[in-house]
């Protein structure tokens, strides 16, 4: 196999700024939440940030779930759609740097932004200008590459324009053809509002190894507690792993099912902890652990991403999760 | 049957009282744990809270759950050794009063009493004085009223002394023979620290299902994860619950296991948590209700016993359940 993981989804680049609680109502936005916003929006919000402090950071869900894999030494590839300018160069060249294979086609739009506002107590609220990424269609999937992958990765997020549906479903029927296993994130819970039906219509069809925190899970499920909504989406996909938080995760495959404890933290920001549970989780699948361990290895590296600002982590991932790499339990 | 839960334990009179953290460090006291005292160290630490407002309740583990049981409508019993002094009296009128039937023998010693020692982060440390409760025997326990329940339960704490030892074997086995079903709890993580090779066999001989918080579950087993440590429990008995404070509770038979999330609450005082979950769960096992029902029973009785003072609910505890009694779930 060429790829451990492959991944498709929107390159967009991260605009973090710490905000108080009062600049969202001002702003009218609903923490915790992601909102797709218009270029017009997009420039006013970021007026309202001039004199705060922000930092353009390569950033997207299954990017940064992807870059998580290749620092735990997972083999990975992107495709997704940026524009021809600094920040789409930007983009190519991290990913690189990250030992995760580019697949990213340009076109005239602007790369896609997305101003990640965080209050003080460590949620965080975006707002996505998707700019190019939404133009990523059928023709711009390298369906060799991802024929040459054990998994395809894709986000819920994928459903948000009508020509990345369809190339996520072209993703999705190459890879079910080829026997290719396939995990899914549901993203965030507006955007299982926005797809409620198509979702559940997709992981029934195609889907492996569902994603889903809490919220999301009762959310598409209309269950009310976890383990009914963990049960629910199992029974669609054959597998599922539902994250609760402070709380750990639940996670299992046909009739079993595991419950992995979080690792104790102060978050600082949790914007991304989704994104690293899954990072962790599928590298543990790729290299054949156990529920367990996938799981434990999603706890741990979302407690390390949690700890910091920004959904991604620089330095040896591997040295920060020795502890359960180098003591996996099943 | 005549009897839903037949209990048998040490009757203690509960001294609650609030202190401060150095009232702990000053006495040489470890927080969260229930050590076991003589009457001349009991009487030193009441003169030492000489000043505070202290009210004298009917407690003790077991019998807050079989009172807990009680209020939900299940039939109990409870068996236990008393002083004959007020307390004694007191102890036998409040089971009554509870619907709880009393066999409570008593003795020359005094009625035995906990000093609870709630600091101000809720959590409680506690000096047991047995007295008259370590003089029951094998002697005192009425196996015709035992024979006439459906479940026996029993705590870790009767392995303190050697009669009870022997009085709690001498029902075990009167249960199996009876072919009664068997719940016990571990009571604390230091109990399972003394009596750890006891617990392992009598788990494995005669019970069907062990009550433990993450903690106790770790300590006895060996194991470093909840998940790990509940199949542990649950292979030596069939079947666990294993409760993990604010993440919820893991509980199973056989090859089913389910997890259920925990009631989101501010604690006041986690006295009797434990105690409570085993009431909503096993009142739950008692009348038919799914794993996931009893769980959900334990951690909704739980939840409202930690936003108050002492162990024990008052009032119409059906109603305070009322949510999770209504809406069962499986």
């Amino acid at each position: 196999m060429e790829f451990d993981v492959f991944g498709i989804e929107n390159p967009l680049i991260d605009l973090l700024a710490t905000v108080s609680e009062e600049f969202l109502e001002r702003q009218g936005l609903t923490k915790n939440t992601m909102v797709l916003v218009e270029q017009e929006r997009f420039q006013a919000l970021l007026a309202a940030l001039s004199g705060t402090d922000i930092h353009p950071e390569p950033g997207g869900s299954c990017a940064n779930t992807l870059l998580g894999i290749a620092q735990l030494g997972g083999r990975t590839a992107y495709c997704g759609k940026a524009g021809r300018d600094d920040y789409g160069r930007l983009y190519v060249e991290k990913l690189r740097a990250a030992g995760v294979e580019p697949y990213i086609q340009t076109d005239g739009h602007l790369t896609g932004s997305t101003v990640i506002l965080v209050t003080p107590d460590a949620a965080r609220t975006m707002n996505t200008y998707l700019g190019a990424c939404q133009d990523l269609s059928p023709a711009d999937l390298p369906l060799d590459a991802l024929r040459a992958s054990r998994w395809l990765y894709i986000t819920g997020y994928l459903w948000d324009t009508p020509t990345q549906q369809e190339a996520a479903l072209l993703a999705l029927r190459t890879a079910q053809e080829a026997g290719i296993p396939v995990a899914m994130s549901l993203s965030d819970p507006f955007c299982v509002g926005r797809h409620h039906a198509d979702f559940v219509d997709i992981l029934r069809r195609y889907v492996t190894l569902v994603f889903a925190n809490r919220e999301e899970a009762l959310a598409l499920t209309g269950q009310e507690t976890a383990q009914e909504a963990y049960r629910a989406l199992r029974g669609w996909c054959g597998g599922a792993a539902v994250t609760l938080g402070a709380a750990g995760a639940l996670a299992g495959e046909g009739e079993e099912m595991i419950y992995a404890e979080a690792v104790p933290v102060l978050p600082v920001d949790t914007t991304g902890a989704g994104d690293a549970f899954a990072a962790g989780f599928l590298y543990g699948k790729t290299t054949g652990a156990s529920l367990l361990q996938c799981a434990r290895l999603g706890n741990a590296f979302a407690a390390q991403v949690v700890q910091k600002m920004g959904p991604r982590l620089a330095g040896d991932v591997r040295a920060l999760l020795a502890d359960v790499l180098e003591r996996p339990r099943g």
